[in-house]
């Protein structure tokens, strides 16, 4: 429960108010439950604050429907319909990307991740969100699909104010140091290790 | 990203469709962030499942208005209206307990968490929820407001198909032990930790 004390105030020439409204870059990683849930979480308080926020789904398959997705839209809903909250987007590389023209992108999912990755660049550079949810993106950077020195520098570079939050497994190294905010999500015990399988309103 | 396939399968009696519905004890820990924002995220699953979902907030204040509250609000707001999701409730020991009489809490923090728990033991007994959030639920426990070998008791015992996630750090032992899903979120990194303050759509 962060009370809002910095640890100590750095000599850095930005006024308290320039530095708190400082855009982040988030990564929720580890191999423990909690990294989708939490940045979905998250993206509850951007609603909340009006932004316009996007998720982009990097890995689930297409059948794999969260529940989180039927809840955002419901949101987004609510903002069309009379301006709560703020605007919502949610894509999936699973169902082929919604703004490409491919049907399905079972053939090549490197090509796909690429795809998805030049749409967040592009959107980036026009500040088109407050908040980007790159979904298990770790992965397609961790096979080699999209180079994490690009990644690096397009966040590095991004305009104005937008936060981005990233999930996934071993994060690569130089996404962390990238990151302003880092959080390792642990697994201490798992019902799957006692023989019990996933269930509606636990994993999805 | 768990594919819903066990580690091996227990000679414990039951069928693979017992051992799937079996409500889960959770417990988010840790000194890091996404506790409280990951149950939440999970408690988006709960609603587009239809179930109950009941939030009892243990220490922040009435002033803190988490973003998630706002929006969890307005998904309750649309299972009121059209039956869209499940039922919402959210309460605030900060701010008195919405069902108690007594106005503020401020005076006896101690007998605000045991009335908040006595609450909880009740409902549990009606199996009136599907899933209940104990947000910050470790703090009374561990300052000794409220025992936990009768939270362990209460959790064992109680009847039907209810989930519960407790969240806070430093989880006492004996929660862990009763848990069926211990995760640990760990700080890697913090914009506090280089002078930048909590900012809004991020912290709360």
């Amino acid at each position: 429960m962060p009370q809002g004390k910095p640890a100590y105030v750095p000599d850095d020439g930005l006024t308290t108010r320039q530095r708190r409204n400082r855009p982040l870059v988030m990564v929720n990683t580890g191999d423990g439950k909690g990294k989708s849930t939490s940045a979905f979480g998250l993206a509850l308080r951007g609603w909340n604050q009006g932004w316009s926020v996007a998720v982009f789904q990097f890995v689930k398959s297409a059948k794999w429907r969260l529940g989180e997705q039927s809840a955002f839209e419901a949101l987004g809903g609510l903002h069309e319909s009379d301006g709560t909250g703020g605007a919502i987007e949610w894509h999936k590389m699973g169902s082929g990307w919604s703004w490409s023209r491919k049907a399905g992108t079972d053939e090549d999912h490197a090509a796909a991740a690429l795809e998805g990755w030049r749409e967040i660049q592009a959107r980036l550079a026009d500040e088109r969100h407050g908040l980007y949810v790159l979904d298990e993106f770790t992965y397609p950077i961790n096979w080699g699909w999209i180079d994490v020195d690009e990644v690096v520098e397009t966040l590095a570079d991004r305009p104005g104010r937008q936060h981005v939050m990233i999930t996934g497994r071993r994060a690569d190294p130089k996404l962390i140091e990238a990151a302003d905010l880092v959080t390792e999500m642990t697994k201490i015990k798992h019902p799957m290790d006692t023989g019990q399988k996933g269930q509606r309103g636990i994993e999805w």
